[in-house]
């Protein structure tokens, strides 16, 4: 069996296989994803984002905003499994309030197409989750219609909130493999 | 022949070769680059920015955003051909705007130094393309000052719109391999 | 000695061995980090912000910004040897200003607990270092407080700027590998 030395451009990432240097030739496309969403109060914005990062069971990781394509093939999980401090291509939106008494909430969004991608599509403002959900199924609506694209399925995950002192709501598609 | 198990610290990425199992050592490098623009109208400020993508043809993958260096030896492609829902570092510049009639532009731009990397600078603003271009070619020319370095050639691109109801222009250099 | 070709998810990153084709089964996860601060003047807010990454020294890469988990394990070190242009996860607080005479901070902070991960939290404002240092400092004690974890360690970078015409606080911790 020959394993031979391949070609190693001088840019790329390095990875060490016995005495074989190899290169890594592109960040790899997720496969996997799931819709979450939650909401918290804290003492300040970047808190109040933590607190609703732990509600929506993501706040152990690295967030890693992206805009927004659901790779074809990705499979939908309820729950998934990342270790703590991954790195997590995430679509998401947020918005944090200090006004009391506010309703604020955030709604994510996945556009299913036959055989091909999707398109996630975020939405976070000052009013109820129904209307951010009925924003957000019209924006996906938009979004496939301008590709020219038949919308198979639409998948939403909102979240509303009454802001007490610092509130933040935040809704979010991460994608793993 | 040996290809031998190696040490596997415990927190880096797996990847499992036959029997093997070895580590990547980090996030590969881009080795090339494109500059693209686009602008579009829509419902909402992000189903514009999703249309301005698509005019950009960058639309169907996820841009996730960086601050801003081109590698040392990337290479410029007139277009690239980027699987759908890939993650793709890029740098750019956007703006949205609601006031019908309203002049908006973004322009993306690269430095380049003769023999080493480049600088990435992005503007957007409520303006001509014109006056965008001049404002990236004066921040490019500043970067390179402030690291007492040649800049041997600027290239830009830019895009100008004028907003009929709900508007987006976006200018960016998407990075890849 | 048995190598062969394993299973090819459609959708994930390539890597050739010889003749074996394997898979990256997600973006590796960072293994060191440092902590870094700098201000800067600039013509422009873009161009402050990257006088600021050079005085911090971190102007030649690729910032992914992050939200903002130490992964554990993770070592500390000093000043991290990172290639012009590579792609560097950061979780990172920033503020510009363009009001000649005015106070501008930015910190960042890493919370630490016993044997496993960070917290990572940034603040900036228009306050000096010593409030900045202070909010941070609460910021982490509320994050493991919400995580009902015990805080073993702090550790706090700030800077601080007085305006002259445009300036631009940063402050940041980078990870890599």
């Amino acid at each position: 069996m020959a394993v031979q030395e391949i070609h190693r451009p001088q840019n790329a990432g390095q990875l060490a296989v016995g005495s074989i240097i190899t290169t890594i030739h592109s960040l790899p496309r997720p496969t996997t994803f799931m819709l979450c969403a939650g909401s918290s109060e804290g003492e300040t914005e970047l808190t109040a984002f933590d607190g609703a990062l732990l509600k929506a069971g993501i706040a152990n990781v690295n967030l890693l905003r992206v805009s927004s394509i659901l790779p074809p093939g990705a499979k939908h999980h309820e729950k998934l499994d990342i270790p703590p401090g991954s790195l997590v291509p995430t679509a998401y939106g947020s918005i944090t309030s200090d006004v009391p008494g506010q309703t604020i909430s955030a709604c994510i969004g996945v556009g299913l197409s036959a055989d091909t991608y999707g398109v996630i599509m975020e939405f976070s403002g000052v009013c109820g989750a129904k209307q951010a959900e009925d924003t957000i199924k019209a924006m996906i609506k938009e979004a496939f219609t301008k590709r020219n694209l038949p919308l198979v399925k639409t998948m939403v995950k909102s979240v509303e909130h009454k802001v007490e002192k610092i509130g933040c709501v935040f809704a979010a598609v991460p994608l793993w493999y």
